[in-house]
Order: structure tokens, then sequence, then C-alpha cells
């Protein structure tokens, strides 16, 4: 039995009725489906965020959840339209575009199809060939939530070793030090998010209240090096102040308290952004 | 049977509680409604674009659907009050100020209601008269969406030929060129989006690959001309360039592959301004 | 019988997956909740617009309603996490830190409970200190709309006389003047609302079609002075003037007809603010 829960990702901003047109196709199908959307405001073209924030978000669902993820540069072309299906037991229906890359290395994929757009498209759509996240990806992710097609329904098994995959850096502890790069930055709130495990972090024996040198780097040059504290929460600092805790993922990140620690620094995040923590004695 | 399905549409922007309000009154008329956002972030007062986005809309969503669009520049005023049903069997709710234009032009209304606040307003409203989409619009939309009325149980008929129109151009055919208005742009992505259906652009015999001479001209001023490709989609001309396509509505428009062709040129959309294809041979 | 309606209010705006995550967690407890959002757009840590905020929405939702309001600086500090039940039969589920200010003030709290979190709290979310919305508060919420635990069943009683509040400033009536302060401004539209009810105002006699002279000051300085009419709705005067009004609150209020109030005179909102109207004769 299905869950029925259908959840929408997409790059098409808010201000007019593409994201609406996807819901409508979805209730075409089945009108008992439960409709969600998990952000429309992606930045554009950006399958790097795009898999980040499924990584961030899939977990909090039950099992058999349907995800339509549509960030989608190459709407059109021989990019080929797949479902993949998680360890987790989550349905991700996106193209295959690098947008599982975070899922992949962290949760597991489990198997691929790909989507036979011979029966998993909106009939009479086939002239249409810029808008495959109503056409295609909305009506086959709501098939699958609803259970009018099960996984094997999608289409022909697709290899999970040919996923088109960014390239992912690992963290490398010596010694004292543990490094990393930063993730992603929270585009609302300011945070930047490292990819160092709260357990690797804490193999270096580093307990809330311990003290760590932070080092920035961006290609090479030295933006941020200052001594913070290792907390449990914002407010363990004062106002304005910056601290390093442990983030709703299990990644080690850092923040300025009731502010913006990227608008306060000129911080970013992407594979040119190294953070190092050494720890003190 | 009514399918329970209740969308919204508004001017009122996401910033607080006023859109909720409309939400929670459809919950208090019928708990069991399906609710769903188009958009609310309609340009203020703007009954051209709220139209519009109906018209780009509705088609994708089930028969029986019933839209309330609150863009409401006359609140309170002698402004009626309607219920649409259009041909293909949605229902619209809104104030009758231009916003049932492009489905009377394009799609076709059936049968017109005026709202009688006698019945359809919600008790106790009264004193207020500044906020008829909660206490008019989204009441109505969810008395009939639940079937606690039909559609003679919103008032009485009204002629479908006083509905206030907008002034729609048409495209225009002469020997090898096709010329139109821009009807509206992507507020997102930064496409435009021309009048011209693409069975017109067809009619000259232009197929994909073909080339066009395109121009766009903004009250006499010519603003654009270039030579582009007619493409299947964006990624078949390079990142950055120009093109020529069908877009999700079955209508000509014009596209900057992974960039926004309106900041890019400075185009704007509405009927000051022009734009013609010319086939080359 | 829950009515099972969960609606969330936050700060954590709609860039990436946070409020989708607590979606997420209320679909694991149940996947029959009705969920809505109220807006995630409350400014950053800003409990007055907060409180505001569920003030000027509740009333419009069915009586058994559960909000989750998760506007939070002092997440995983010492700060008390409640459910109230207020005397219109709604809950509100949030931080006790001002939040609850305006509905206890002008609907009546009558009961708060403390959230227990040894039961209330995801499982294996222990060593997160920095997302009670989705950890605590989203859960607790969903649990509560949809019957796994009752009211009894959120944690132990918490005196309602000790619930954190703002200021509130009463508006004061002399002769022929009463005088209030702005209580908030509209983001979207540029209205600004006071504190004085409309019962309030029309014990000086006023009526639609009278004048008033209104008169803003911040902090002692004069920002505004005119002459208005007291009308029904915007149109009652020409676009770009301005108009004194009943607000969708019962509140008086001030606009400027198809333009914003607060941007055209650089008025905010705020116990600073201070306004009166004195009735002409």
């Amino acid at each position: 039995m299905p869950n029925k829960i259908l959840v929408f990702q997409s790059d098409f901003g808010l201000l007019e009725g593409t994201v609406s047109q996807m819901h409508g196709i979805a209730m075409k199908v089945d009108p008992t489906l439960r409709i969600f959307d998990l952000t429309h405001l992606i930045s554009k073209f950006n399958t790097w965020e795009a898999s980040y924030s499924l990584y961030q978000t899939c977990h909090a669902w039950p099992e058999e959840t349907v995800f339509v993820s549509v960030i989608d540069p190459g709407v059109g072309s021989s990019r080929v339209s797949v479902v993949a299906k998680t360890s987790a037991g989550h349905y991700i229906v996106t193209p295959d575009n690098g947008t599982l890359t975070h899922l992949k290395k962290h949760v597991g994929i489990e198997a691929v199809r790909e989507i036979d757009e011979a029966v998993n498209r909106v009939k009479g759509s086939e002239k249409s060939h810029v808008f495959h996240g109503r056409d295609v990806y909305a009506y086959t992710g709501a098939r699958l939530a609803s259970g009018v097609i099960d996984f094997e329904g999608v289409g022909p098994a697709f290899p999970v070793q040919d996923i088109v995959m960014h390239k992912i850096i690992d963290p490398v502890i010596e010694a004292d030090r543990v490094s990393g790069v930063l993730d992603i930055e929270d585009p609302h709130f300011g945070m930047v998010w490292t990819n160092i495990p709260l357990e690797t972090f804490e193999t270096l024996g580093i307990r809330f209240g311990d003290t760590v040198r932070t080092v920035i780097e961006h290609e090479g040059d030295e933006k941020y090096r200052e001594v913070l504290t290792y907390c449990r929460t914002f407010s363990d600092v004062p106002k304005g102040e910056e601290l390093v805790y442990n983030n709703e993922l299990g990644k080690v990140a850092i923040a300025t308290n009731l502010g913006s620690f990227v608008e306060k620094f000129g911080i970013k995040a992407g594979p040119a952004w190294k953070v190092s923590f050494d720890k003190l004695v």
C-alpha cells in the first residue's frame, strides 16, 4: 500500500502557475494524494543544491514517500529521466544530472528505473519539450505515489553505478586536526555547514565547552581564523558572537548567534571553501 | 459529486496571515476540502496577470476544480463578485474586473453567477469591507467545492457578455511574416511568451532548425532584432544564446538558454510590445 | 475527536528544507493530518510579529486547530516549550517567549501545558539542540492534532499567569480624541494597523464620511499630520490618497488607496509609534 505522499522540489520559483500545474496533474491522477512542497526556490539550475536539499530533508518523511525534484537545466535534451529508490525506502523522481549525489553517497540508492515516456507521460503533451516537470515527472510521481504503477512500472532498470554524480570531498583527520569543506550555506539564517560528521569531530576528544581553532580558506586564501567554542546551541554565546555546533544533520557547523555568519565574514560554500578545526589543549 | 479541490490565487504575498485566513474559512466550511495555492505573488492589483495566470494553469487541473482568485483593487466598491463556469468545467470565484479575460477568450465561459452575499458571506463579517477574499470569495468557493451549494446556489445568473474584459490583440499573418504581441514574461526564468499559437507559426512552414528574423518593438522603437533558430528546447543552442520555441501553452516564445532574455535585453511584456517573425528562405 | 488540522508558522523562510522536515515529521505521526502553512516569513527572531500574526489569523480557523509556531531565538536554551489552549478552543505549540502575548490579551488563554520532552520529542533526536521546531514542536503538534495525545498528554500544567508577555499599550480616549499606537504594518500592501478597536473609535461619534485629524509621532517627533476621511473601503478615495478605515480585525487602520502608506511617508510600527485621531466638528 503506497502512503500517497508526494513532495515537490524545483527551481521554478513561486511567482506564477508552473508549480500549480504540477499539482494539478497529480490531482488528475489521484485526488486522494497528499501533496507537499519541499521548496521551489532552489537556485536556478543548481543541481548540487537540489541534491543537498533532498539529503537534508528526505529522512524526516515516512518510508515510501515519493519526491519529485525538477532542477532540470537540460530539459528536453538527452539527459535521462529516472526514479531512484533509496536505501531508506524513499523514491526520487528526477532528471539524472547530479541531483542524486548526496543521497547515493550518504544514504544509498538501492535501485534506479528509467522513466518510460511511452507509458509515463501525460497524453497529448508530446509537442511540449520544455516542461517535463509537469508532463513526465509530476505525472510519473503521482502514478507511483498513488499505486497506479509500482516501481517496476516506471520503466526499465538503470544501473545504479551509472548515476551522474557531483564530486564529493571526504573529511580528513590528522593528529589534532580535522579538515573538510563547507558543503552548503543556510541561505536564510546564514550558518555554514561542513562535510564533517559529528562523530569524526568527537574522535578528536572535543566536548561541549572546548575551544577549537577554526580556519576557513578559499582557493588557498585565508578568509577566517578564530578560536571558537564548541557549543550545544546558539545562545551559549552572546548575541553577535560565533560558535561551532552540531547541526540538524549531525554535521559540524559554524554560526553567529542571532546573526548571519555568511554575511558578516563574506563566506560562501562549495568545494573551493576548505575548513579546518584544531583541538586546543 | 464535487471533487473537493479548492485552489487559491491572490496578490496578497506570503509575509503574513492573510492567505491563511482564507484557508481557515474554507476548513470551517468543510475540513475534507483539498486546498492548494496557485500563487499569491501576482503583481499587486494586476488583473491582466491574474487573468493570464488562470489561463496558464487551470487546464492542468481536474474538471470541477474551484479556483478562488483575489486580485481585487476595487474591494468593497460596486464591482460585481461572480463565479464563472468555463467550457472546460472549472469554476472561477473572482471579482469581475478583467480576471476572466483569457479564459473567456481562449477557453470559453459557459455561464456566470453573481454572488449573493445575503447567503454566501461569512456570518458576522458585515462590518468589514476590505477583505472580501476571506469573507466572500474563500467562503463561497469552499461552499461550492464542498457541495454545500451548487452553481445555481451562488446567486442569480449574470450575462456572460457583460464580463469585464481586457483588450486582447490577435496575431496577424501576412506572406512570410507572423506578428503579434508579447503577452507575458516569465518573471522567474525571464522568457517572453507571445500571443502567437504554434499552429499559426507553423502555417508559415517553419520547422525545427529553421531560422526566423525576430523583431521586437516597443511603441514603435525597435528593441531587438536577430535571426534565431526555432528549437525543440533550450539546450539546442549553447548556454547564453537565444532561441525561439514552443512554450508549455502551445504559444511561440523566446528565451536565452540558461539565462534571462528579459534581463539581458531589457524587454518587458504587454500590449505595447510588438513582436514579428519572418521566415527566412 | 480532533479535527486533524495542523498549521505551521515560523521565521525559517522558504529557501530550503527546514519547513519540509517539520511537515515530514507530522506525516510520520499521522498521514491523515491536514497540514497548512500560515507563513514562514515572520521577521527573523521577531516574537512580537509572531504573536500578532497568530492573533490576526487563528480566529478564522475551526476550533481544535493546532498551530505550531517556531520563532525561537533561544532554541536549546532554558526557555520553556509549551502548548497553550485559547479561550476560542485553538491550541498553540510554541516556545514561551512572547509569542502568546496578543492571544492572551485579546482572546484569552484557558490553560497551558509544558511539553514533556521525555515523551513528546522525536526518538533519536536527543543530540540535536538547534531544531526543536522539528524534534519537539512539529512532533508534539502532530501528536495533539491527530489525537495520539490529548492536551493533558502534552506534559504538566504551567501557570497561565507566568507566560512571557510583551508589553501591550492600551488606547486612550479623552474628549474628542482617541490615541494609541501603531501595532503592526502590513508588510506587503503597506497599511498601518492601530491598537484602537472600532468600537472605541465610534464612541467619539465618528461615522463613515466624517473627517478626523490624524497625527503620527515617533518618540515625540511628529511624522505625519493630515485630515483624513473615515471610509468604508480604499476606493472611497482617489488613487494615491490616504484614508482611515476599519481593518479586517475590527481595528482602526490607515492606508493609501492603491499605494503604500508605509513607503510613502516612511512610517513604521511598534510601541514607539503613537497615533491620535481628533474628531473634527
